[in-house]
């Protein structure tokens, strides 16, 4: 297939840019968004360019209907000398294809979007914030399109990708933050989409979060959708237990998703001689370890926060201090790398930064 | 709270019906459709009636995003004397706002929309097709609106209420179909979504769909996602079995829809004196059952086919023949009697039908 040419219509009016320190998370779009389209006779064609605009869909396109669709988030990050930087972007062009198998939607070629991409970002650079901390979001997703109410995969898609300017996660430094145990909500199960970026998962996970809220919690965390013991998730960011010296994470078991910053927690503390294990644990294990005093840190991985140290844990009443409310050395230090990878402040020895400009 | 006025505007073409023995499931619409809207200030708002149209929403749109959306489905039949009839409609939004619940969306007052979707009707009504089998199908559906990546329910939504005349599900009677037992996919689970009529349960299922047709199957028999072995619903309908003079159906665990449908067997089957059960069952003791000889029909059930006789279920490569492929005499009565009530044509003593005109 010979690459297909990126169409660019520019916009006639730049929006004004949000202040590097009072950007809120996701409610602030770029002044282009990319296209692309899908139909089962052409295949994904005409890639293009547009100014950010409204979408127009029939009432009975199909992503209102039956949740056909797949996300992906990346950030582009300003390093020194006005770079811009990517971090293991092909990491998510590849779950993209692997969330679309999973719900029926036909695969992109990874490098073309990949090119078209940097395209858009290098349209948009001047929308990279520069402030350490803040970056510029990056939401690829795939919609179905055609406008049948029959149970079946649809005919016709669209791809996006949207731009957002996005702040700093943890304003004032990395905060440990309480989470409740969840019992009774399940966010995924073996044979279902948890290990798929599909919207579906994440509303479903609105009624845990309200109930964590109102008991105290910032987050919830998942156990299995079969035994309710081994735990899986927490919100929607891996997690990682540091107990007695060894670092542990849940293994893939087919309902988690497979982070690219876990992935890299995962090869760094590698490279580091750290032991790391990639296992089954269940939250009377971590209860266990806990009263034995050998949990030493506990934190959540994803794009967003990239660390996101966990303070406490709230499981049927009993509470679960960890490392004294305090951010343990390894969070801070994981923290650090890979924030400095990101922007270009760290050697790189991983090839895992992309420059776009 | 006053009732709010319903704005009606009309479409100034009609499109052309298609002939009754000639209508696709599901990509035909009508004139007009409903809309209502709702923020969080001022709760649903703006009832409206308007041509139907494409809708027009920000790429940020939450509903493309993280799924928040649910949908209802019901048929309005055409009777004798031209009166037009639904089937328990009041049970449909009903569960349109369990679903919401699930989902945290905000409560619908159903009352209201009921009127407002009888004031559709009746503007549509020279959409609902005669033939026997026909009728105008009902999708009233909500969608997360604000343009918002944060993980978090939606601040605005829009309810739709769309209408498509649909043809008989079965042409030339009902007919039994072979079913492929699914050991590998889940579709929902004890603590998920199972029981919301939500968007992300039914594109879970295609791949599981898919692998049902390439062996043959029509559609697929899906297990409990805890241990895989009870029995839960059958394609996107809910499932009956006549074991011994006894009918069994799966009792409602959290994971399993409550069909209105379903419902309606289960009221009938009492009132005819014959034994019905709402309880667990395994895919073995079916298959014990089947090795007995004592499974004497089998059928799905829903809105769309209302009674789908099981001829054949393929598991693990075991074959189970039911009723040696033929409907069954009370799969046939079942059929006879709730089709009959819903256009009018047998006495409706359970008050189950709503006149609309």
């Amino acid at each position: 297939m010979t690459k297909q040419r990126l169409e660019i219509e520019k916009s006639n009016q730049q929006k004004p840019k949000p202040e590097s320190d009072q950007i809120p998370f996701g409610s602030v779009f770029t002044d282009h968004m990319f296209v692309m389209d899908y139909d089962s006779a052409k295949g994904w064609y005409d890639p293009r360019i547009v100014p950010y605009e409204p979408l127009t869909l029939d009432p009975a396109a199909m992503i209102f209907h039956y949740g056909q669709t797949v996300f992906e988030g990346l950030k582009a990050y300003r390093g020194e000398g006005d770079r811009i930087l990517l971090f293991r972007p092909e990491q998510n062009f590849a779950r993209l294809n692997r969330s679309s198998e999973r719900l029926s939607i036909p695969p992109i070629n990874e490098e073309e979007v990949m090119d078209h991409l940097r395209e858009l970002i290098s349209l948009e650079k001047d929308w990279v914030p520069e402030t350490k901390g803040t970056s510029l979001y990056i939401r690829p997703f795939i919609i179905a399109t055609e406008p049948n109410l029959a149970v079946a995969p649809s005919k016709t898609y669209k791809l996006m990708i949207i731009l957002s300017p996005v702040g700093s996660y943890f304003t004032g430094g990395l905060r440990p933050v309480t989470i409740n145990v969840e019992d009774q909500f399940t966010r995924a199960v073996k044979g279902g989409t948890g290990m798929a970026k599909t919207a579906g998962n994440y509303s479903a996970a609105y009624q845990a979060q309200a109930k964590a809220s109102q008991e105290g919690g910032a987050e919830v965390l998942w156990l299995d959708g079969v035994e309710k013991r081994f735990i899986e998730e927490v919100g929607s960011m891996n997690i990682f237990f540091k107990i007695n010296g060894e670092v542990i994470t849940p293994e893939l078991s087919g309902s988690i998703l497979k982070g690219i910053t876990r992935m890299s927690i995962i090869e760094l503390l590698q490279d580091w001689g750290i032991p790391v294990t990639e296992r089954k644990i269940s939250i009377d294990e971590l209860y266990q370890a806990y009263e034995e005093g050998i949990v030493e840190e506990v934190f959540g991985t994803g794009t967003a926060a990239v660390i996101s140290p966990v303070g406490e844990f709230n499981w049927l009443g009993k509470k679960m201090v960890i490392n004294n409310h305090q951010i343990g050395d390894l969070s801070q230090k994981l923290y650090d790398t890979i924030t400095g990878i990101q922007r270009g402040e760290v050697t790189d020895s991983y090839e895992w930064t992309v420059e776009v400009i």
